[in-house]
């Protein structure tokens, strides 16, 4: 069940062309893979109802000869019916916390339904299923950093339990699936990532202390600022997803920058940038907000030879010139 | 959203005549609230698909007046048409693993196709939702005993996680929809239950046990027996529920038996009643088997004022006389 290579692999950018359907593909990070397997030559069905995903980030595609989008809540079925696929992402959900909170039901249910879908999807083409899971499985971890044998730490009546728990259960589903029907699964847990096309009001560090910064606003950090956050760049993780998709292993694979910073520090890294003098505003620390979280990345190591090779600096700046540009 | 009252509480046996919808009916647990509401007055729509449910105990109420029955799976919809509900009680699930493990994509969508039906039914017709959540949430706990704020050690991907995810995405649902959308809502935590009609073939430690020593067979003990349980008798658990129904509390609520005994004294406790020369063969422990696992029941206690009065070689001797008569 549990193959593995200790081989480098090649990504996706060195196989032949693939018909790969992703459901979020107007989110954040959908959209990024949209845009690397259109121009690795591969056909992209882009799937999303924009609960969170962006219009704009289906314009970007849609001229592209290779590229076709469905709207739809995959929550309620997904209405391909296309030519044989070989991969079904499941990439959609709201992911920050502003957004599940406003969405409960529907973050859960896309944790659920959704991710049954794709299952189903991938069955009926014989074709692969990617679970894009997350950090959040851990919780408010009690081990540090986690690696993917730690079993979290997760507050199942929280308030942040519609988006812990619901990609806790989608996990569960997609290993039932691989065990009971032989689906060719992927998952994987994405730490925290930022990049462009991220969501003005995705509530977010990030984001939030780029926005507060330009507009000349102060900082605000949660708590004392002393919890920590893993920063990767949405290119590190595309790349590990290319080539997590080429490795027969079916268990999940955490993906994400070790490189550790308080909120502190970070948000210092941020006014460096962009305004020295700005200034930090201390509020209370949400419920069950986690206070530290970094990936161990052994596993993707060795796996996929995979590690981020973008520094906090360097992506920040690119982030940064296209919010003033 | 958490009141409380520290004042005993009459259970259902006092209240004016309700009508209750139960899923999984015809299940162990199911059917003696079935019998317990009808001998108090109440009118009980009983739902059950069979899937690990017993016919036989559908057909111990059929002719009873004020018992209806639908058979349907609640994961793809509880087609009920009848009068306004006062409670939907989403009981339905298999529940032990030989069962669970047979039907791993049944269970996972028991805990949330068949959750959220059962809350949008309870929404529809402005009535209460219970649900059975179960102790099984705690994983295999790293606290002893398990108070309700325990946030529990659960393995997301491991061979339980079909029945143990659904469950913690079934309270996540649950809240969701007790907080979104102001379904009045009970959780209760079940620990281990026995009592007369589990199915013979439940695969758990008490069923097992019995039928072990009654047909002379010696009796399975898995990894070195010193792992404990508690053990609840049936009518025990149907008190704590009828009392809470009563209580306007939203937050999970352990009910189980805090008398701890390791599975080695059970096998003692049963022999002794049944067969003292019985053997006892050891076997290696199931993988993710809960090390130890005890109900921390103050809450009950102050909430409901209750607590388990029936003891355990007293609860033995009635499903053991039930067995040989």
């Amino acid at each position: 069940m549990t193959e593995s290579t200790q081989q480098p692999v090649p990504s996706t950018a060195t196989s032949e062309p693939l018909r790969i359907l992703i459901t979020g593909s107007a989110g954040f990070i959908g959209s990024h893979l949209v845009e690397r397997f259109l121009n690795e030559g591969h056909t992209v069905i882009g799937v999303d109802n924009y609960i969170s995903g962006q219009r704009s980030n289906t314009e970007l595609f849609q001229e592209h000869p290779r590229f076709t989008f469905i709207e739809a809540d995959v929550s309620y079925g997904i209405p391909y019916e296309g030519e044989k696929l070989d991969w079904v992402m499941h990439f959609a959900s709201p992911a920050s916390p502003p957004h599940y909170q406003q969405f409960p039901v529907e973050t859960l249910m896309v944790g659920a339904q959704g991710t049954q879908n794709g299952l189903e999807l991938a069955h009926a083409h014989g074709a692969g299923f990617f679970l894009a899971s997350t950090s959040e499985v851990y919780g408010d971890p009690l081990v540090h950093p986690q690696p993917e044998t730690y079993w979290g730490n997760v507050n199942p009546i929280g308030v942040r339990s519609c988006y812990d728990e619901a990609k806790r259960y989608a996990e569960a589903i997609t290993m039932a699936y691989h065990r009971s029907r032989g689906v060719n699964i992927r998952i994987i847990r994405i730490f925290n990532t930022y990049g462009p096309r991220m969501r003005p009001d995705d509530g977010r560090v990030v984001t939030n202390f780029i926005h507060q910064s330009l507009s000349g606003k102060g900082l605000t950090v949660y708590g004392d600022g002393y919890q920590t956050r893993s920063f990767q760049y949405i290119d590190d993780l595309a790349e590990g997803i290319s080539r997590l998709m080429r490795v027969a292993y079916h268990l999940p694979v955490n993906l994400g920058n070790p490189d550790e910073y308080t909120i502190m520090q970070f948000a210092q890294e941020i006014k460096d940038l962009i305004d020295p003098k700005a200034e930090i505003i201390f509020n209370d620390m949400p419920q069950d907000d986690p206070k530290q979280r970094k990936p161990d990345i052994s596993l993707a190591k060795n796996l996929i030879d995979w590690q981020p090779t973008i520094s906090l600096s360097s992506g920040l700046g690119n982030v940064i010139k296209l919010f003033i540009d």
